[in-house]
């Protein structure tokens, strides 16, 4: 038997799964567990799905060494009032105060964060940006996250809504973003918009021997940002432009972060963070001429360690350190077993 | 007589000018100069030039209190070693150790800042952003110019270079910048660029009642951003027109920065701060297109405290809380005291 150890309950809640687990003082996921997450009609059903993924996790035995539970989400948060104002992916929740209702019901004081900011949180303490004070970590998937460390600690911004590197405008006179901006960089090189521009592509005249059609077997709607990352992979030239063309724009943009904010190291995660890390080559050339800070080739930019569980242990991460916590809430702990027996 | 304070010596190093003076703890300036800076050839005639400045505060009966010396450059530096790396309109220093060189002269501890970023900190410490953490400071002039403070403390970034908020692009299909970069926010919304795109303006046929050209004695060349404003603010329509432009870029760019880094309070200075205050109900109009951030309204946008001393002041902010410095200092003092009269 191990012993007993500071663990962290760290909650991800999801558009579609929640995944909860146990975290240790190293960011070692020590015991996890997904859950799905459909069809909420309501707060109370949301939050029921939320008290399942949790009681998976408290069957395990260790669960009793948890002191904290940290809790993640992909929408806009009051940090510090622990409330979910609203979530695209999460409707059954408005101005939900998860933080209360998760502390009322497991008497262990609770933290809120948004997922791409705690998974930069999770970076700077654990993972790639680990050693370095102030972290920017981007995370390319369906569309871009972005999340900062600074002075060793989250960025939160005012109310917790910092972050939303993705809803930069590059070109204010570019195509329209579903957020209601024109030319944010998710419209040059998230993956929903690399597998547009190559089904455009593919569509116009003289394509049809490109090598993404028959990965998509003929099918031009199949063709995602993973087809056109095969392709690339496998010598096709247009796949090849297009990856280039999304470069070009992380460039551009990367140079605004850049010179704004001169980050220790930029951390890259998500699905398609190797895509990205494909082109750094490329994207560092445009650097040259999109940042104007004159040592912008020296700032690092690296993969991310945490994959699919980043926002889980960076939820757990917003308690750090957890030395702190020990002796407070042991002393709390006491004090609900005791008052819930007297319930009893 | 008033007691002994802990008071910071300021230096605020322009291309043309610099000013020195003394700083007590609540951001009120003592006592300062202003010297000439101009021509310098060598980074010896340079630092004379510094020395110069410094001498006249160091006549003041109260100099004796100074604890340490904060200085600001409107240059790129590296803030941990305090070198002061380049600076366009001072080309006589390069690659300079500022810090050491003052430190050895002057017996008192020093620290370098950018001009931006330490007018930051003054307005966080003891100016309009006072009792604000997370404090965006931007600087209209001729340029413009940003710097932040997160967490009560200044941003520096990796190496003291973060704040380039003004070659932000906006547009990187837009005008070329000098910087390289195309569509900076300098382009659209600088004093500069009001001035440029008034005389385009007024260069363009049946333009020739405005009153731009009667405050500028028909001589459209001699058409600066103050006599935009002017014009405006008498009720010209194409003035007016000229500084809508200007606020509808800067609330894209405003939308980028509150969406990614959600500021406490933005605070303006700069010798067009006022003019940007005029438009401020324009500028919040295009944030509610421009910022995703659903609480953007929220974040106040108010005028610097700190006009054309906000860098000098911001030096000194560097050495804050000052209270710390006390007892070390002291004791340096008495050693440098004592060294200097062993060697008399």
């Amino acid at each position: 038997m191990s012993k007993s150890k500071n663990l962290i309950l760290g909650v991800d809640i999801g558009g579609t799964k929640i995944a909860a687990g146990l975290v240790d003082e190293k960011g070692e996921v020590l015991f996890a567990e997904r859950t799905r997450m459909i069809a909420r009609k309501s707060s109370d059903q949301g939050f029921q799905a939320i008290r399942d993924a949790i009681a998976l996790i408290l069957r395990h035995p260790r669960a009793k060494e948890a002191r904290a539970i940290g809790v993640s989400v992909p929408g806009w948060i009051d940090a510090k009032r622990g409330v979910l104002l609203s979530a695209t992916n999460l409707p059954c929740f408005r101005d939900f105060p998860l933080v209360q209702e998760i502390e009322k019901l497991y008497g262990l004081p609770a933290r809120l964060g948004n997922d791409a900011n705690v998974a930069a949180l999770a970076e700077a303490v654990w993972g790639s940006g680990a050693r370095y004070g102030n972290v920017f970590y981007l995370t390319l998937g369906t569309g871009i996250g972005t999340g900062m460390v600074v002075h060793h600690r989250i960025y939160q911004g005012r109310t917790g809504a910092a972050g939303e590197g993705g809803h930069m405008t590059i070109n204010y006179q570019g195509p329209l973003c579903g957020c209601g901006k024109r030319g944010c960089i998710e419209m040059y090189a998230s993956g929903t918009a690399i597998a547009r521009r190559a089904r455009e592509r593919l569509s116009e005249p003289g394509a049809n021997e490109s090598r993404m059609l028959t990965i998509a077997h003929g099918n031009i709607e199949a063709v995602t940002a993973e087809t056109v990352s095969k392709a690339a992979t496998a010598g096709d030239p247009l796949a090849a432009q297009i990856l280039e063309e999304a470069a070009d724009h992380l460039g551009i943009w990367l140079g605004n972060i850049i010179d704004l904010l001169e980050p220790e190291i930029i951390v890259v995660g998500g699905g398609l963070a190797r895509l990205l890390m494909s082109s750094l080559g490329r994207i560092r050339s445009r650097l040259e001429t999109w940042a104007i800070n004159p040592r912008q080739q020296e700032v690092p930019i690296v993969e991310a360690r945490y994959g699919s569980q980043s926002a889980l242990v960076g939820a757990a991460a917003l308690w750090l350190p957890v030395a702190k916590l020990t002796a407070r809430n042991a002393h709390r702990a006491v004090r609900r077993a005791k008052s819930s027996s007297a319930r009893r």
